[in-house]
C-alpha cells in the first residue's frame, strides 16, 4: 500500500524533502540483527563517537539526538545558564524556527541581530556585549551562529575564529548550529577540523538528517565546554533514543568514503548551477552569495505562483518577490533544467 | 564495517534492545522515493494517521514523535497547565526515568503515589484530590498511568474507566503512557478502541519503539482533551520530525495485518513461557502477575551475577533480589529455554 | 542604630530611590492591628480591589503582588502560551532588566522591535505579525507596550487603542507595563479608565512602587482576558504575599485624596522643569520628548563623570554622552536648581 | 477609611495573620528619609547583610526577598541544576503549599518521602539515594528540610548534621527552609550560628515574615555552596525588591537586642502553654512534639465547627478530627486562655 504513496519527483523545497542516502539505509539494515544494549551503551555508538573523535579531534563530547531543534536546544542548555542570554541573527532557525523551544526548554534568551546576510559579524555582535554582572540584565554567554546561515552563506574559519576570539574575550562561547555544516566545510573547501574545532567553536549542533540521514543530529561539546551534565540535558531535552545503535549507524555510514562530504558537494554544485542558471534569466536576481545548497532569488512577480503550482518551494520576501531554492544530496541537472525551463518560459 | 559490530543474540534486558521489524524497515525503504514535503505535510502522515483513526475514533489529534519520553512530555503539556499537577505511580516512568522532563519541560508537578503492582486505583488516587481552588496547592489536573505498567501488570478497560471517571467527575484527564498499549490490549483480548477510546482515556502515548519499530510514537489527544495546541508543543518539546515520512511509515507498517498485534502477543507469550518456566525452578518465584512482556522474579541471590554475565538484565530490587526480564516481538522458545537452562545450571 | 545609616539627600538616579509617602506609611500603621487572614483574604484587599474597580471598571480581575517585574510575569503567563511570543520594544524592562524572567519563569519568547523613543506603533508591529498557525513559529500572542515608556514618552488613549486593535484584530493581547501608569495617565491628562480600560487594554502592570509606595504592584487583567488561571500563577511565580493587608493598604492610601494623581503630577511637572532648564543650558540637549518623569539628555562628555560625582544617575548611551535624570514624587524645585547649578558650572 | 478595617483580635490561624512587630515598624520609618540607591546597594543592605554574617559566619553569601517560596525557589535554584531532584519530607511546603513553583521555576523535581512528624532522617532518605551517574534519573541533588517543620517539629543542630553528612558523602547538600528558623533555634536552646552553619547546612532560606517582619526573607548561601550566579536567579526569579533598603532595615530590627529570639520565644512558649492547656482537656490529644509555635491537636468532632466560628484556623486531618494552632510573636497568655476556655465550653 506505501508504494501508491511514494512521491518520485525531486524538488527545490527542501533539504527535508529530501529521502536517505542508499548507504544510510543499507547501515541501518546491516545492525538490524540480533538485540543490542539501548541508549548509547552500544557498538555502533562507540564506533561513530571514535570516527567524529577522528574528524574533530578527542578532546570532545559526543550525544547523538533526534533533530535539529534537540541539537540546538541541548547545545545551548550546556552552554548558557537560564539567566543568560545567546546573541544570534534574527533570522537564525532558533530564533525563528523553533517555536520558542531554546526559551522554553533551555530557559535562556535570544538576542536577535539584524543582518545582512544571515551572518553575524563581531562589530554587529559588539553592541550587545553589555551588562556584564549587571544583575538585571540576562548575561550574555553565547554566540550562536549558523553555518552555513539560513541565506546560504557560510562562515569561513577565520570568520569564525573573529567571533569565538570575541566570545572567549568576554567569557562566552561560540555554539555552531551546523545542520549544515557538511554544506560549509565543502563551500570553504576546508576539512570539519578547520572549520570547527580549529575555528575555536565550542559547541556543535552536527546536523545529519539535511545531507541525506533518515533522522539524527548530534551535540559535539568542544575542549572546556565540555561538561558532565550533556547526558542529562539530552535526556531531560526528551532526545535520548532508546534504539540508539540506528543513529550511530547512520553516523557510521555518512563517514564511510566521506559520503558527508559528497553528498554536500553535489548540493552545493547543484545550487551554483541553478543560481547561474538563474541569474541568466532576464529579471531574475540572485540576492544572496551561494555558498552551500540555498538559493536566494528575485524573480518577476507573476511567475512565483505558476511555478509553485509546479514546484514546492518558500517565498522568502513576499514584498521583494524573494523566493528560496534549496537543493539536496540528491538532486541532478536534470531537475534544476527542468525547474529553469519552467522558469523560463514564465517569464517570457 | 558494521557488519563486524553487529550482535546476534537475543536477550532479555529490554524490548529497547530488539530491533526493528523487517516489514517496518521494508516500509522505510519504500517511502524512501523522491521528494516529500516535511514535518507531517506528506501522503504517509495523512494515512498512518487514517489509520489510527479508524482504530481509534474519528473524533482523535494525532501527532507522530521520536520517542517515549516526547511523546509523555508533550501529552501532559496538552492536558495540563504549569500549576497542574499529575498523580501517576511512584514506578511510573515519568516519575523515575524521563530526568524531571516532565517537570522541566511541561512545568507540571508530579505526586507519586505508592502501589504494591505499579497499577493505580481510584482508592489510591483519592486521598491526592485535595486542594482544588486553592492556589497555593498545584491543581490536581491529570491522572497518568502506564499501560502496560511497569511491573508487567496491565490495566482492564473495566479499571481504565473506573480511574477515567473520577477524573472526569473531578475535571481532569486521564493519560495513558502506551510505551507498551500494545501489550496491554493483546493482554486483555480487546481492540485498541476498548482499552482506549471507550475506557475514557484523554491522551494517550502510542509507543511502537518496544513493540518493533526504529523510532517513532505518537501523541493521541482523544475527544473534548482536543486542543489546537498539539502542534506548537510537539515543536517545541523538540519533537517534529522533519522527514516526517519515515515515522508515519513505519506506523503504516506497524498496522498491515496487524503486525502490532502479532508482535505484542508474541512478546506475551514468550513472557508467559518464561515466567512459568521460571516459577517452575526452585528457589525462583515470579512476584507480579504477568500480563504483558515483562517478568518480575525473585531469584536465589547468588545465581543473579553469574546469570548476568551472560545475560544483560536489570536488577528490579536488589535487597529483595529481585530481576526483571523483558521480552520482544522476536524472541523465541530457544532464547527462553537457553535462559532458564543457564538459570537453572547456577541454581543447582 | 538605623538613623546613622539613612541618607536625606534627593537625587535624580530612579523614582525607585525615592522612599514612601508618609500617607503610605500611615496606612501600614493603621493597618498593623491585630491579626488579620493571610493571602489576599482580608478586608484591606477587598477594599483595595473595589477601589479599582473603580477607577477601571467592575470587568477585571485584580490582585497584588510584590514589584513590577512579578506583575510583568505573571501578566504575560496569565496572557500568552509558552508556545506564544510577546513583540515589545527592544529597550522594554521586559527585555532587558527583568534577566531573562519572562522566558524562565512564563516560558516565553519575546521579539524585541527597534524604536526611535521607546514606543512601539501599528506600523513598527505589523511587519512581525507573522507565521500565524505556523507550528514552527511562536505565535504572536501579545504586544506589549511601558506606558510611560523607558525614555520618558508615554503613549496617549488613541495610541494605545490602535495597538489594541490591532493586536484584537490578529487574536493577540495588549499589555501595558505599567510601571509609571499614574505618570502616563497624568501626562495625558486623562482618568486611569480612559489610558487602560477604553483604551482596550487588555492586561496591566499597575505600578506603585516608583510613586511613592515601599512595595507593590498589581496585575490587573480586563474583560475577556480575564481568567480563572490568575491566582495560581501569581502565586506559582512566588508573587503571593503573605501579610497581604499591607499590600493592599499602601493601595488604599494611594487612592485617598487622588494621592497617586498628586504624587505623578509632581514628578511630572519637576521633569518638565528640569528639562526645561537643562535645554536652555549650552551644549546640553534633551532628546525625547519628557512625558513623564523621565528626561534624556545629552551633555558635554566632560560634564558627566564630575557631575556623576555629586549625583547619582544612570548613562544611557555612552557613546552619545546621553544620560537619563528621573524625577520622583517627593523631588521639589530645589533639588532641580542644585543639579542645574552644578551642571552650568561644569559646563562653563 | 482603613480605620474602619482594622482588626483587633489575635488569633490561632497562622503566624502570618499577625502583624508587624512596632520595632520593626519604627525601623522602616527611620530609613525612610531621603533618597537611596536601589536593588541592594545601599547601607542598610550592607549593614544588614554584615549582622548576619556576624551571626551565621563571615563565608556566606546572602540575599534579601519578599517571601519564602521566594527564597525557597532561589535556594533550590543555586543547588539544584534543572535534572537534579530535591528530597524532602511529603509535607514539606515545597511540596505542598507553593503550587509547583519549585518544579516550574527552578525547573527541578521533588522527590516526596512519607514521615510521621514532617521531619526527615538519613534512614528515610537513604532508599531515595539511587541513580547516581543514571542519565535517565533525575540526579539526586539537594534534602531540603523545615526547620521548623510543618507539624511544629524541630531538628535539632545533630539531627541537621547527620542529614548534612549524608548529603554531602553523595555530593549533594542540604537546604532549610527556615520561614520559622528563629522558633527552631530557640526551641533547641542554640544559636543560629549552631543551627545552621555549625551543622553543615548549604543553603537557608531565612525566614522573616512570620516573626514579626512586614514582608522579608533572605536566601543564604554557606560555604562552598556559594554561588556567582545568586543574584541573577533571585533577579530572574523575581525575587528583587527595588527598594530594597526596606528589606534589609526590617532585618537589621529583628536583629536589635535580639528582637528575632525574643519573638521566637514568646512564640514557642505561648506554643507550649496552649499544648499544655489543650492536653489536660477530655477527649483532647497534642498530636506532635511542640517544639516551636505550632500544635496539632485531635479535638472531639463536634467541637471543631463551632470552634472554628470564634477562631479561624485549618483542619489539618478531616478523618482524624485533627487541626492546628500556631502562636505567634504576639500572642498572649489571655489569649491562649480564651480559645481553651471556648474548646472546653464546647466539649462539655
Amino acid at each position: 500500500m506505501i508504494d501508491e504513496l511514494s512521491a518520485t519527483r525531486r524538488g527545490f523545497g527542501s533539504d527535508n524533502h529530501s529521502g536517505v542516502h542508499p548507504d544510510v539505509l543499507q547501515a541501518i539494515l546491516v545492525a538490524n540483527d540480533g538485540h543490542v544494549p539501548a541508549y548509547g551503551d552500544d557498538v555502533f555508538t562507540e564506533q561513530a563517537t571514535a570516527i567524529l573523535k577522528g574528524h574533530l579531534g578527542d578532546d570532545i563530547d559526543v550525544r547523538f539526538v533526534f533533530n535539529g531543534t534537540g541539537a540546538n536546544v541541548s547545545s545551548l542548555a550546556a552552554l548558557c545558564p537560564s539567566w543568560g542570554s545567546v546573541i544570534c541573527a534574527e533570522t537564525a532557525h532558533i530564533n525563528v524556527d523553533e517555536c520558542g523551544a531554546p526559551e522554553h526548554i533551555a530557559g535562556v534568551k535570544l538576542v536577535p541581530v539584524a543582518t545582512s546576510d544571515g551572518k553575524l559579524t563581531p562589530e554587529l555582535v559588539k553592541p550587545h556585549l553589555t551588562g556584564f554582572g549587571f544583575e538585571h540584565h540576562a548575561q550574555p554567554s553565547v554566540i550562536s551562529v549558523s553555518n552555513a546561515a539560513e541565506f546560504g552563506t557560510a562562515y569561513s574559519p577565520a570568520e569564525l575564529r573573529a567571533l569565538a576570539d570575541l566570545a572567549h574575550e568576554h567569557g562566552m562561547r561560540l555554539h555552531v548550529d551546523g545542520a549544515r555544516i557538511a554544506n560549509a566545510a565543502v563551500s570553504q573547501g576546508v576539512s570539519l577540523r578547520e572549520i570547527v574545532t580549529d575555528a575555536g567553536v565550542d559547541a556543535l549542533s552536527f546536523g545529519g538528517t539535511k545531507n541525506g540521514m533518515l533522522a539524527g543530529e548530534a551535540v559535539v561539546l568542544l575542549g572546556d565546554a565540555r561538561t558532565e551534565a550533556l547526558p542529562y540535558i539530552r535526556k531531560q531535552s526528551t532526545q535520548l533514543a532508546s534504539k540508539s545503535r540506528f543513529m550511530a549507524a547512520q553516523f557510521i555510514a555518512m563517514f564511510e568514503g566521506d559520503l558527508w562530504e559528497r553528498c554536500a558537494r553535489n548540493a552545493n554544485e547543484m545550487a551554483a548551477y541553478l543560481a547561474a542558471g538563474a541569474d541568466a534569466l532576464p529579471g531574475v536576481e540572485v540576492t544572496q552569495k551561494v555558498q552551500a545548497n540555498e538559493v536566494l532569488v528575485v524573480l518577476p512577480q507573476k511567475a512565483i505562483a505558476p511555478l509553485q503550482e509546479r514546484w514546492r518551494f518558500h517565498t522568502w520576501d513576499q514584498a521583494a518577490s524573494e523566493v528560496r531554492w534549496v537543493t539536496s544530496w540528491d538532486t541532478v541537472r536534470e531537475d534544476v533544467d527542468a525547474l529553469l525551463a519552467d522558469l523560463a518560459k514564465l517569464i517570457d
